[in-house]
């Protein structure tokens, strides 16, 4: 999903660098910086409009989140509900997330969400899938010992191949739900694409894995 | 599900020992006796009226099927259709299946299917649940070297609990199918719950997963 360019979105983020790092490698190790308190770092990749981290980082206010959307039309969105909240606790990347070991260190984050990853229907599209296993290897890198990842899409595809993906490279499956909204759990916070595909009486999928 | 008691069912399966074993524990080790050829041995446990057993003899005729089923009044149906078609690499035996390892040598199983077996919905009887730990324990003690469940449920909280169970264990996931019959995969043979509730328009789930 991909707005229109809007030229003014540079001057944007550039008066905004409290809320958003442009060149992200090099705070790689130091993300504890742009935060308020040191606390436990979790990261959503894709994180288009922000409504999802906004969220969580009012209910836990005792986690660091970042999150990282390439689109730059889109991320304004985020930002600018930071700018209008100043949340101390959220911090967005505008980066290409293809290989998050230029962005992060070892160890240096404590949980990863995927929410509504794009499907990649075909199958020789399979490698682009942020569940692919070389995506898995990323991710295992970054990650603190039996880090967590948290999938959430609403394409049954997708959610397939990622549990057995998840599976093959060795993870464990904690939490596997095919109907989310049944479990009515509180503490899901939806994004703006979660919302109106549930609205519409579409399956929302969750499964929570860690590594070994 | 049980039917009423049939007086003459005694009889019935006395009858038929060329297709049916009451006592199955005498035949651990030496399955293989009963049936025209050697070849690998996979079981279904709880096998009803044994459609789908029935159907995938015939479909594989290099492998011999053992069905399991504890309802005296249910098996005599599998039973009846055995004596009607006079599979050679078929074979059912009328006992609870609670401990394989009472029935069934160390890796004298190829491959276990699961089909529809009943949910225990309430947390407090998971433990009877058929994808349970200990019952993962047992199949993987009686199945060959990285043996193979299938498992086949229209029950939804059965089968997101059979994922993680299967997973805790240390199985790994091979296939995992949210809509089972979008697949219109040629092998799959329906058992008779399955055909019924199918044309009801209920989402079958599948899941394939091998111990390691």
């Amino acid at each position: 999903m991909r707005a229109r360019n809007k030229p003014w979105a540079d001057d944007f983020l550039k008066e905004h660098e409290q809320f958003v790092t442009l060149s992200a490698e090099e705070r790689k190790n130091n993300w504890q910086s742009v935060f308020k308190r040191d606390q436990p770092i979790q990261l959503e990749i894709g994180t288009g409009k922000g409504q999802f981290i906004m969220g969580m980082a009012e209910q836990f206010s005792d986690v660091n989140f970042i999150g990282i959307e390439v689109a730059k039309s889109i991320i304004i969105s985020a930002v600018q509900k930071a700018v209008d909240k100043k949340p101390d606790n959220v911090h967005f990347i505008n980066e290409d997330a293809k290989d998050l070991r230029l962005l992060f260190a070892d160890n240096e984050i404590d949980k990863i969400y995927l929410n509504f990853s794009d499907p990649w229907p075909k199958t020789r599209h399979a490698k682009r899938r942020l569940t692919y296993k070389t995506f898995l290897e990323q991710y295992k890198q970054v990650l603190k010992e039996n880090g967590e990842i948290v999938l959430k899409t609403d394409n049954r595809q997708l959610f397939e191949y990622s549990l057995v993906s998840f599976s093959e490279f060795g993870m464990v499956l904690d939490e596997v739900s095919l109907d989310l909204h049944e479990l009515q759990d509180p503490t899901n916070i939806m994004t703006e694409y979660e919302e109106k595909f549930s609205a519409k009486g579409q399956n929302i999928y969750r499964c929570r894995a860690h590594f070994k």
